[in-house]
């Protein structure tokens, strides 16, 4: 068996780097994001894809979690428009808060140096199985090779080691114990003092279908490390990417003599979702949200729990002047393209002022502006080297469906959506962007989010009219992305001003190999709860703080 | 007009200090809690008291807020039982709404450090009046000189500083801007990312008859140094002693060019109450609550609002064992006697098991237990020299009426409550506690904080149903203190896990100058938001980041 003592040297460093990185905010990344043989061994690729091949059409049964009530799987490959036949051990609801119940108190007696490094351990035997992460990200979420390995992957191993490297800072930023001393005059009084970082329960994880492992970890690890057993109920079609996950930590757990059940997987029955169940347990005190409005409203609503939510919102494109509008139209047709606009931070709103846009000096009237990036957006789609590993496959047939029957009254067919050849998976449920121009002023047409390959072209008086309906958007429906383009420093830092009021972080001036939809462990805050779209805050330190409460003790000193 | 770089400059050390001590959580004051001559000059007190004096029977003309829509003011002195005959400008809640939004601009865009400088520049100000709050104190809320002067003062005084230095660090922790450069192979990504700490909007506070600054100064601090504009609403018997503190704030404020309105004072109109109008207004997205649990619920139940409360809870002692029981009878009546038991940190819940309580390895039975209590507190309170100095006045008659009527089904009288002659004021409402025995198995009778001089001893098995009893009742009904006497560690540790899960903190053994009432400024945190009691938690990082939102701006660098 393993001494934790062992593992919490062994990672003290990693952790202090982590911890630096967070205040430094510069590029940072414990996980290296390129799949390269030279960087993860010439037949990780091969043996992370015949793992994935391996677990089709069996059971999962990695978890040590106790006996199933029974076995249910619902997942289906994007690619193949078929299942993938895995099941995985289903437990009733009931079964699960006991459990985690049950193991509360050994989890948050440990110290806060112990579990910190418990859970860096577990990121390591993430880390080894990053392919076959991949792959099953792949064949459930559609996304493509490189972005099911760098978002499911690297990038969220870094996410869950920033929250593990905030829980551990908030946890120790005051003293375990101290000698305070009062003056009194003649005589002084003088207590020991101890405080302690009170883990609040119960936590449970709510995954959504799309970004299985990325969006899942930050609260999960979070919860963990200031010391509260976690629930993970993952989407029911997209589970094996976190199920690996589950399975490395309860590993690392049992390795080191603790009980696997701090960290459980509670998947759907075939016949019923438990997600509801398990959030009105009165022993659950915390839950992470990742999914849709309605639910998250619901679950915003429960009494006595603390809640993290990350929901739908509307992000927005200020187009007023630019530099060179052909890289423009690029940058911003791959991150409407990218993961065929299946992305929380992917842009829907392209607001562009009637008068057109200043490039380098000269007016190019709106609609060659608009033409330019339905042209951008096609040549990415039709390029068969590029845009299927851009566009991925539809997650749901749901979003599919909403591309084909879009039919918003009055507005403009800029371009009609299409479909993407797959080189490899010919039956792959595809669909390139549809471009609609739709009116300024029906603002209910483009006030909520329209999850998938659909871009709306917005023709505004002026930026002045672009930069209100963005701000008030974010603030009334919410944003957790904002681009803007301007050489006018003036237009600049008024679009900081009124987005940063509406609670949304703009990216200016993209162009070239980085995209409004990307977000950077350890630099970029994440939906830092300023507007309606959520509150999930990776990782500021109010995502790890309100997981524990400080409970302080004193006594007199003889 | 005082330069706001001067004011920065000359707070900053004083900043770095507090933000030291938070992290120490060593004894710490900036204030000086004694009121002596050769601390606060030999006319201090002299003019202290003829400033309060001459506040009476005349308009509060100090406030810089603007045209009043009238006049109104409804205060009693708890010594006198009779109206202070102070008037104050009142404004109709939407005035000061946008009164607030009208400023908001301005005060946020102020940088963090000028902002902290200028709120500890004012507590210069409220320092200067320290002896006026006092008297305003005492004959407003009806405690004793000493606890006014310290409460009122320096202690709140302190509780400011310390919001100020919280808010100040939390939004200084990470940098202002960062260079941040990705490097992608053979070439790299270089963004410049900035990021801003966002204030939420209005915030408004809305105070209590007991502690008119103390309970007030945090959130109201806390609020101002994230940069948000604030509307203090007092509670109508209780206005002068903060009323004080607003008029400095302006002060300051004027001093540096700034709009006094970025604080404004709310007070109630004399034919109805304004609380719910302010904080039912969409704009006001803060709210700080100290008062009964049903309007706290209500505040809490408002949709769009961060809301921090401090409501009632139920506080106990667990007698287990100790080395001298006269000396905790003594520490313990003086606790329950301290301003008539109107504190929130006040005891209320004492149990003791019925086989006595164990004392220098000896058993002393349970009735002599109880009787040695009420020797104590009768002791005290008949003690011409002592009693009136301690137990004050009683600031409602409510809270009179409430003693007096006290019926408990089924529970035995220890000690009726009497009534406390004051040397100087003849008419002062006073009134000493009342010892009630109630049945262990009656829960329902000793679930509920009666506020004010009322002692309940409670019979237990033993002291496994002690803990259990003080625990649950935390958990399920609130607390803000526990005060717990054992001389047996595994006891003692069992209190502390099982009242750190109850989110309650514990003074172990208390004897001589220092009570479980007490909570001291950079050390104590107070209602951390474990329990029902609230979470108004000062001063906690989470106390203040929930006042602002994090939002990143980032641009490629050429």
């Amino acid at each position: 068996m393993n001494t934790t003592t062992d593992t919490t040297q062994k990672h003290q460093a990693t952790l202090d780097a982590a911890v630096e990185a967070l205040h430094g905010r510069t590029f940072f990344a414990a996980f290296p994001e390129n799949p390269s043989p030279e960087i993860y061994g010439a037949d990780a690729d091969k043996e992370g894809r015949a793992s994935f091949k391996a677990h089709r059409d069996q059971r999962f049964t990695e978890l040590q979690q106790g006996e199933p009530a029974g076995w249910a799987g619902q997942e289906e490959s994007p690619y193949e428009q078929a299942s993938l036949g895995i099941e995985y051990p289903y437990y009733n609801p009931e079964t699960l808060v006991a459990n985690a119940q049950e193991v509360f108190g050994q989890w948050r007696k440990l110290k806060t140096a112990d579990r910190a490094a418990l859970l860096t351990e577990t990121l390591e035997g993430m880390k080894e199985r990053f392919f076959e992460i991949a792959y099953a990200t792949m064949h459930t979420t559609g996304q493509a090779y490189m972005m099911s390995f760098q978002a499911s992957g690297p990038h969220a191993a870094d996410r869950a080691l920033e929250a593990i490297a905030a829980g551990y800072e908030e946890q120790t930023r005051f003293p375990e114990e101290t000698r305070w001393e009062k003056p009194m005059g003649k005589y002084s009084i003088t207590l020991h003092k101890t405080w302690r970082a009170v883990p609040k329960g119960v936590a449970l994880v709510i995954g959504c279908s799309t970004f299985p492992t990325w969006n899942t970890v930050p609260g999960m690890y979070a919860s963990l490390v200031t010391g509260n057993p976690v629930i993970i109920k993952p989407h029911p079609k997209a589970v094996l990417p976190i199920a690996i996950v589950v399975a490395e930590v309860q590993k690392v757990l049992v390795a080191h003599g603790l009980d696997p059940r701090i960290c459980q997987l509670a998947v759907d029955a075939n016949d019923h979702l438990i997600a509801k169940e398990l959030a009105e347990n009165p022993a659950v005190k915390l839950i992470d949200y990742t999914g849709g409005s309605a639910f998250g409203e619901y679950i915003e609503g429960l009494k006595g729990k603390t809640v993290f939510t990350e929901k739908t919102g509307v992000n927005s494109i200020i187009l007023d002047s630019c530099d060179d509008l052909d890289k423009v139209a690029q940058n911003l047709a791959f991150s409407v393209s990218l993961y065929s606009g299946q992305m929380c931070t992917a842009p829907q709103n392209f607001f562009i002022p009637e008068s057109g846009v200043k490039v380098a000096g000269e007016l190019v009237p709106y609609e060659d502006v608009v033409q330019k990036l339905a042209a951008a957006v096609t040549s990415l789609a039709q390029n068969p080297k590029a845009g299927p590993h851009v566009l991925g496959a539809i997650q749901s047939a749901a979003t599919q469906e909403r591309v084909r029957d879009l039919a918003l009254e009055g507005s403009r067919s800029v371009l009609a959506h299409g479909t993407i050849e797959n080189p490899v998976f010919q039956n792959a449920r595809t669909c390139s962007t549809s471009i609609q121009e739709v009116d300024a002023s029906r603002v209910e047409q483009f006030s909520q989010e329209l999850f998938g390959p659909i871009m709306l072209v917005i023709k505004t008086r002026d930026t002045q009219e672009s930069i209100r309906l963005a701000a008030d958007l974010a603030r009334e429906h919410g944003a957790i992305s904002c681009g803007a383009y301007t050489t006018d420093s003036a237009v600049k830092e008024q679009i900081m001003d009124e987005m940063s009021l509406a609670g949304t972080p703009v990216s200016f001036n993209l162009t070239g190999g980085i995209y409004v939809n990307q977000n950077a462990g350890f630099s970029d805050f994440h939906v830092t709860g300023g507007n309606p779209a959520g509150n999930a805050s990776f990782t500021n330190p109010e995502f790890v703080i309100k997981r524990f409460t400080w409970v302080g003790f004193r006594e007199p000193i003889a």
